[in-house]
Formats: structure tokens, C-alpha cells, sequence
């Protein structure tokens, strides 16, 4: 199923995505009352507590810049506040002359989720899978060390409109396209970490609680964003998170 | 004012305390229905999308851990699931051999604050104080280089449980005890970046909401916390946070 997240009459719903028509959820049924895709507004398909984040965990992007697989996942937060919906404008702020891509791989959480002791039973915390752009001032990045401020301004984390519950994730292709060229591909089977790992890992450092994200880290080829450029993220069996960039 | 937020027969609401009593908060008004403070379950005040913290802003704390002060803030982020509120254990994980205390001047956000371009503005969006212990692991802080894990365990981040809306806090003391004994102790003043800085400072990256809180960095004088203690930061005009330490 494809849940998704909208207004309707200023209303915030919840509902299934089939095709061009949204059937409404309540208590985490489908229901049979409908809308048209168009008639309402997709938001976010998530409000997330926090969004955690996974550093290197390709090892052909660690290495395109100049850093080793770390041997722990590589963690840090992105700010609830950056998040946009597929079709919302990536905005690069003044202090950023290096703004780049980073297409992921995503997953919700279902149910509060502390201190897995085995990666077995992860993914019964999974609520779903969605794609995230895990947009990053470079410049910034390099600078401050710390990546909260790179990775955290308004606009910088897009995710898909749509979350994915039925998908078998490990081993699926992640592709970021910029104005339709190819610029970064992997998949995820090529993490060092899985999702299992990632999962029981976070949940022994910090309580996951539903509608939390984790982005799963991003294949090599990140490549520079600019005014004008659209940024496409698909991932196989997901759909397509498209953004397009404009200046502050 | 002392905001405070709090469980009665299951329900969450907001009240202002005036010695044991505490006063029902409606539409942002205080009222005449009040409860005993003994019959009521306080809550942190605030439920933050967002914590941001700032390193480094103090120099003499900076410098008992070998940095200089930094030209830029720097910011950092604390997951909300690690707030706890002033009387709750802070919880010693199995992953660290120095958790260390770091008591701080917090402030809650009141309104949407973006893009400041004058510090003259900031305090207008500063709905109150109150006081933050940003407990961290030490040496994952050391070990990670990033912040995130070593500052988001559960439990690591105690707030008191009021908001002090009626402060001038430009020169106030800070001070942290451990089992009594001062371990930390600073005044505002001295802070590298002022309060008007740092939320003029932090809008221009992140958009702030109401109820987000920002930590505005410890005073030298940072210890090990040890299963048994009780660590205690007491601000002038707010009051005192206390929270025992245990193992997990």
C-alpha cells in the first residue's frame, strides 16, 4: 500500500494512494470514502519526532570524500523543520556556494522501538519505506565539522509523497538524476550496514517512535545543485521524489 | 510567570505556578481553576520539535576540552525523545564509561522565528527560560567526532519543569552541583554568542517553532556523573533542575 498524508478543507488525513485516487484511512483502515489526487494537497508523509540520519554507510561515497567505512554507523539528525514534500522547491540558502544532492533510502517507523537486542525481529518495527533527498551544504559540512547546520536548513530534507508497506528493501536501486542525467546509482545491498542492522543499532542508542525516519545513508556521485536544476530521487518500487532548486 | 505543563486524570494541560499551586492555562490565559501541586504529574514544559544546542560558548569551557571558541556558533542537535524532566533519573547507558553533566541557560521559542536579520528583534520570539542539563557522553562524543549519539541517549536531556517568563537573562548565575558539591558555575555574560545572537543566528538556518528550545552552552567545570549521584543546575531567577543518576 501507499499511504500518504494530505489537507483537504484544511483538514489533515491520512489515506491510500491507488492510481489517481486517495481512499481515506481511519484507525489504519482503508476506508471506502475517496478523493481525487487532485483536488487535494499532499503534504509530508510523515511528521517525524526526528529524523535520524546514517553517515558513509556506501563505501564508494565515504570514499569520494576522502573518508574510511566508519566501524559504528555514522549517526546525526537532520531538523524536522527541513522537511518538504516531492514538488516543493529545494531553496540554496546565501551562506552555501556548494549545495548537493543526496538521494536515500528511507524508512518509518511503526511502534515505539528501544534497545533490540537482534536484528531478527527489526523490521516489525518498520512501518514503511519512502525516499529522502538528504540535501547537504558541502562547504558548510567541511566547515563546521558538526553536520547539523549543513544538513538542516529549511527545505533540505525532501521526502517522497508517499510511504511504501509492502517492500522487500534489501536490494533495491537507488538512482538521483539531476535535469535527467544520471548522477548517483547504487543499491541498497551495498550498504555497509543493513536496515536490520541500522534499526536495532539506533534503538539501543536513542527510543525510535512511530512516524521517525531514518535515511539509510546515500550511494556515491553526489554532485552540486544549482538554480534552475530539477533533482530526481527513484527508487525501485517506491516511485519518484522530485524537486527542483531555486536560489534564496 | 512560571509555566508549567502537567498530567491530571490523564489529560495534559498547561498551568502557571504560583508557590504550590498550580493555575489552569486557557487560550494562553491563566485562570481560576487551580490544582495542588501534590496532586499533579509534571511534565517537561515543553514538548520541542527541535533542540538546538550550541558548543563551545563559553571559553573557558572550550578550552577544558582542548577547543578554541569558534567564530560561527556551533550548532548541534539533541533528539527530543531524551528529554526528562527535573526529578527523573538520568540513566547511565552500557555504551559509555564517562557520561558528563553540562548545565546550560535554555530558551523556548513563542513564536515562528525566521531569517532575523537584527539581534534587536530576537527576544520578541523568546516566550521564556528555563534550565537544560546537555548531558553527554564523553568519549563517544570524543570517538564519533559527530555529536548526535554521545547527546541523544535517553534521559540526557533534563529540563526543569517550569518556564520563567519574566527574566532579563544577560547576566545571571549558572551553577551545577554534584552531590551537593559545585562543579560548574559561569554567568551569562560571559557567553561568546549573547542569547540575541544566537537566535538571530540560529533563524537564519533553521526555522524556529514555538515550543523549540535552544541551549545556549555550559560553563567550565564539566565532571563524571556515577550511578548513586545527584547532579542539581541552579539558575538565578528559575529555579533548580535535580536529577539522580543510575546504571542502566
Amino acid at each position: 500500500m501507499k499511504i500518504c498524508r494530505f489537507t483537504i478543507e484544511n483538514q489533515i488525513k491520512t489515506g491510500v494512494l491507488e492510481n489517481q485516487t486517495i481512499f481515506l484511512r481511519d484507525n489504519n483502515e482503508k476506508t471506502n470514502e475517496s478523493y481525487r489526487l487532485d483536488e487535494v494537497k499532499l503534504l509530508p508523509p510523515v511528521a517525524p519526532s526526528k529524523i535520524v540520519c546514517v553517515g558513509r554507510n556506501y563505501a564508494e561515497h565515504a570514499a569520494e570524500l576522502g573518508n574510511d567505512v566508519p566501524k559504528e554507523p555514522l549517526l546525526f539528525l537532520k531538523a524536522p523543520s527541513a522537511v518538504i514534500v516531492d514538488g516543493d522547491s529545494i531553496v540554496i540558502p546565501a551562506q552555501s556556494n556548494q549545495v548537493e544532492h543526496e538521494g536515500e533510502l528511507a524508512l518509518v517507523i511503526g511502534r515505539v522501538c528501544k534497545n533490540l537486542t537482534d536484528d531478527s525481529a527489526s523490521l516489525e518495527y518498520v512501518f514503511g519505506y519512502t525516499i529522502l533527498n538528504d540535501v547537504t551544504a558541502r562547504d558548510l559540512q567541511r566547515a563546521d565539522v558538526q553536520f547539523t547546520r549543513a544538513k538542516s536548513f529549511d527545505t533540505f530534507c525532501p521526502l517522497a509523497s508517499t510511504i511504501e508497506t509492502d517492500l522487500d528493501a534489501r536490494d533495491i536501486r537507488v538512482t538521483t538524476k539531476v535535469n535527467n542525467v544520471i548522477k548517483q546509482t547504487g543499491r541498497t545491498s551495498q550498504m555497509v550496514f543493513s536496515v536490520e542492522f541500522l534499526i536495532k543499532y539506533i534503538s539501543r542508542q536513542m527510543t525510535l517512535l512511530p512516524g521517525d525516519v531514518i535515511a539509510t545513508g546515500t550511494p556515491s556521485g553526489v554532485s552540486r545543485l544549482q538554480n534552475g536544476d530539477v533533482c530526481e530521487v527513484e527508487i525501485e518500487g517506491i516511485g519518484t521524489l522530485s524537486n527542483p532548486v531555486v536560489n534564496a
